[in-house]
């Protein structure tokens, strides 16, 4: 496979023969405010450009949503892709909104999917954020659904990209099911003022390979969005402390990994 | 229906014409040793006696096993139960262990379980410990998975008997989804020494009642075991406090409730 780190959590990925571009940020830099309620309000985002030109990113079989946040589907990604291209999504609330956008070609997922040419994605179940915060109705559903995606292909290393949830039991259970040899985590250590991180920090690569120690993780979701605190650098200096370096990929925007 | 609390998480229901006795626990006071790794391991399960004598429990049309730890489905419960008697599980792994022990009509339950006369079970989902708890593999997989029960029918209220949970994401979504008039909460507060409450505690309470207002509480899994620190005293006085005393039953061992 071919991963390639957009920005925040834009992937394009060539797998098994197909291309997808998954969570869409398109906007140019500093084009919407940052987000409320957490740390670093005044930064504008995306707070990076984009590495490549918009039409790079439009070559792709199909686009897939983990969830609808702006920071994965924003109004420039609604603009910028046509109206025709097929749009996964992970339920149909998220579908029904994108259908109201105007795109045309909108499927749910199932929990599985089987593809023709033995591709199969699995949708897996996260949490995008402390109990504590699913217990306040209203960050409750703000911070709503996000799903993970799990690729299966006889011919391809299984790919497990967690999507945004913080560390849960069923993420466990997905490293558990799955036995991936490549987890996308999204490390970025976004924080609420509340009730904490809503999606995984540097802590969570030592924890996943302390269940899965022959898998590589690749992080993304890092320095493109004003919440997101942990950075590169720091993540780096982390996995050097634990000696885990070889075993957590961190590429910079623009980089492609072929794994 | 008539919903008895016996002990512990042991309950046996009346609903839509069938009898079914849940998360069998049969031992004489003081039978086996108390769980080490939480406050009061000097203290020997259960706690205290059955409220009814073992034959009145065991007139019922099946057995349901939330999980398979020691303080849901005992040994005295695997001798006392007749080995023909219809014994539903949460998981395969549960399944083969019931077997393991001579029972020989022992189903897993589905997602949504379909009955005759209009009866509905559906399996739930949550989390038998903190995040961090499940993080640790030797004590993840100690606590494992716990399912929860929601029975629907045309001329009774909707039951969701959450079983052994925290507060989770997975169990919001179970009051949004399903709407239940009455939940089951085991509040007794099981509390892990390394990574804190394993069940529900008092604020649950509150906390359910804030999603769905109009819902009543049954409160179980309480004085019987010796890591369940919170005491019925303690959550009586708590829901005086919020003024949510009219939502939250509390039974003694061996009190039935017609809702």
């Amino acid at each position: 496979m071919k991963l390639t780190q957009i920005r925040n959590a834009t992937l394009t990925l060539e797998y098994a023969g197909k291309r997808f571009l998954i969570d869409p940020m398109l906007a140019e830099k500093e084009a919407w405010p940052g987000f409320v309620g957490n740390a670093r309000p005044h930064l504008r985002n995306p707070m990076v450009d984009l590495p490549v030109t918009v039409a790079e990113l439009l070559t792709v079989d199909a686009v897939i949503l983990t969830h609808t946040h702006t920071d994965h589907w924003d109004e420039a990604a609604q603009q910028l892709i046509p109206k025709e291209m097929m749009i996964y999504t992970q339920n149909e609330q998220d579908a029904a909104l994108v259908k109201a956008q105007g795109f045309v070609n909108v499927r749910v997922l199932e929990d599985k999917n089987r593809f023709i040419d033995g591709l199969t994605i699995y949708k897996t179940d996260g949490q995008h954020g402390s109990n504590d915060l699913y217990a306040d109705p209203v960050l409750g559903n703000l911070l709503g659904d996000a799903c993970g995606l799990v690729f299966v292909h006889p011919d391809e290393k299984t790919l497990y990209i967690a999507g945004d949830t913080v560390w849960v039991k069923p993420y466990v259970r997905s490293l558990q099911r799955f036995q991936p040899e490549i987890v996308v985590l999204n490390t970025g250590n976004a924080v609420n003022d509340l009730y904490g991180p809503i999606i995984m920090g540097k802590e969570d690569t030592l924890r996943t390979l302390q269940i899965l120690p022959a898998a590589t993780i690749v992080t993304s979701h890092m320095e493109a969005i004003n919440h997101c605190l942990l950075t590169r650098a720091e993540l780096r200096e982390f996995t050097l402390e634990k000696g885990i370096e070889d075993r957590v990929l961190i590429p910079a925007d623009g980089e492609s990994l072929f794994l």
